[in-house]
């Protein structure tokens, strides 16, 4: 049985981290026997600049055709003023939606060798461990109609239309009860349902589901709500649900919450369990090419992908135990040094994983 | 020349927080000779229970006539199960829209004497001093076509509109910028150009005002971004200004920084300076009827009524000074005890600022 992983390295710091990525799969290819074979493709940004589109049919062809894809990041300045449709993030957005890549997994898990790079108090954020499952391929982020359009007075008016259908809601909802059932038990659905009516749907379902769910504890939770309390007490959260928009926000605020962005890894899956994963951080175009980027979020990114798409359990853990000791070494890259520790290079960091495996 | 304020207690502890206000604002009038006049009517839940209608015409004809309004808080779970037109929040929603107050102005300050309140470190959040400018009566919140609705395939469907027009968006973009002139001198406008066109015509209309105030440095930045970069270094900021979705959702997070939002007061001023003054926090129904809840936000933002909407800063300072004495004093509603003190009641605490005035 042979596999095939698509590796989409992007923009910015996107190739350097990837690379690194890469090495550690090689090496756990071959230690375990997997029987991974590896593609490349361009996306984003490098897709437009070497063929006018941030999602080339090769690309997207290469990508139906792969069973797990592991993206770097995709944008830079550079390509800021193209218009919309032409920008890097439609590279992203589009493999998003024809993948059907609706369920988004975003762990915030705070290292206990990195406690103190969070700007919160360690009391709040101790053993800090939130998945946020954001929906990924619906809301405001897909519906139609959208644009500017000229009123009749003749000024402009911009428009975007936030949309849901009770079968969108029911298979994030069910993805995220099941999330739940493995973890703590704990489910928050956050909507605005006191102001949106497409959120008093959305909170409707997740009652409705919740009685196929009868160990899992439902609540709901307003959205300028949940930004206060992840902030004041974010360990009362297992697992959060949440719209597209409302994840965004949510999941970079709570990533954010631990101080050390470089390191949290991102899922996003289709109904077969076909994925593709992402550092949660960005491209960081302002140090490309430095090789200062920390490569520790893609690789474990990869660990993810193993575990969810490829089904090789011990391969993850392999990569994540090898993770843990050279943070138990006191190995850091430049964003992870505010507790000190021997500062090493994006390749020094992959090659330090990859002797621990 | 006598003018009228018009005292809207509403739901859970508003009532409880309005009614301190409202001695305090007594005495600034006699001390200042301003000349106010008080008048009260209901809004929100208290208003459905008498009405019917959580907006009351009655209610809506003295709003229009007030120089000022001081809301207390509105909501709570006994109106949760009502139909959405018929919540307390729509009583809200429709004095906002009513008299077109389409600036709200959230300041997020931390009183030195309740740093330790802060679930950030002491060095994160010491000194913080940001102004939220968020869009009130537009965006998502006032958005058509709204509703839901019945799919060909028989399932239902949630949609609501995002909507700004260049004239609404240039319109609370100068308060901003006036507001960042006066302060300052750094504006950050946050979108999400990067995927929602209404945001990209917003980022537009920014720039395009950006010329009017050649002092305030300009800058943007994507909503989830800056929803990070709110935990990660709040200082960086002076004013914030956004659309009225984002605004909920970043001003409450941006609150919850200074651990004290039993501190927080808000404006919400139309183009005629006319304005509705209320507190950052909920109505609180858990706590409401004991005693206990925090009437300094309330008083806050009778405040800076004075001097907003009413003109008369020195009454305003004279507020702004008795509330830092009492704190100076030690004395503590229940919420802001964190960092010890004497533990007073919301009675108390309104008659100690009399005192101290
Ligand atoms: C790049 C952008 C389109 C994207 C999003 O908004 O979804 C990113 O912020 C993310 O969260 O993956
Ligand atoms: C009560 C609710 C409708 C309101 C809003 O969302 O605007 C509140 O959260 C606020 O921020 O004033």
């Amino acid at each position: 049985m042979s596999r095939n992983v698509l590796l989409l390295p992007g923009d910015g710091i996107g190739p350097e981290i990837v690379a690194e990525a890469e090495k550690v799969l090689n090496k756990v290819n071959d230690q375990f026997n997997l029987g991974l074979t590896f593609d490349k493709a361009l996306v984003g940004g490098a897709a437009i600049d070497a063929t006018d589109s941030p999602l080339p049919d090769e690309t997207l062809e290469k990508a139906r055709n792969a069973d797990a894809i592991l993206l770097g990041a995709v944008g830079g300045p550079q390509w800021d003023s193209l218009p919309m449709a032409k920008r890097p993030e439609k590279g992203l957005l589009g493999l998003r939606s024809n993948l059907q890549l609706f369920a988004n997994l975003r762990p915030a898990i705070l290292y206990p060798q990195l406690a103190s790079a969070s700007s919160l108090k360690p009391e709040v954020v101790s053993g800090l461990d939130i998945l946020i499952v954001r929906e990924l391929t619906g809301g405001i982020y897909f519906g139609q109609p959208r644009g500017v359009r000229e009123l009749e007075n003749g000024e402009r008016q911009g428009y975007n239309t936030y949309q849901y259908t009770e079968s969108e809601i029911r298979r994030i909802g069910r993805v995220a009860f099941e999330a739940a059932q493995q973890r703590g038990k704990k489910l928050c659905s956050v909507d605005k349902a006191n102001v949106l009516e497409v959120t008093v749907l959305w909170r409707e379902v997740m009652e409705d589901l919740k009685r196929e769910y009868p160990d899992v504890e439902l609540s709901h939770m307003y959205v300028d709500n949940a930004a206060m309390q992840l902030v004041r007490a974010p360990k009362q959260f297992d697992v959060i649900v949440t719209g597209n928009m409302f994840g965004d926000i949510l999941s970079d605020e709570a990533a954010m919450l631990t101080g050390s962005i470089g390191m949290l890894p991102s899922a996003s899956l289709n109904s077969e369990k076909q994925g593709m994963y992402e550092p949660c951080h960005g491209s960081a175009p302002d140090i490309a090419g430095q090789g200062i980027a920390n490569p520790l979020a893609t690789i474990i990114s990869a660990a993810m992908m193993l575990r969810y798409s490829l089904n090789e359990e011990k391969a993850a853990e392999a990569i994540e135990a090898a993770v843990s000791k050279v943070l138990d070494q006191g190995l850091r890259t430049a964003d992870i040094m505010s507790d000190g520790g021997k500062k090493v290079s994006t390749r020094e960091m992959g090659e330090a994983v990859l002797n621990a495996l």
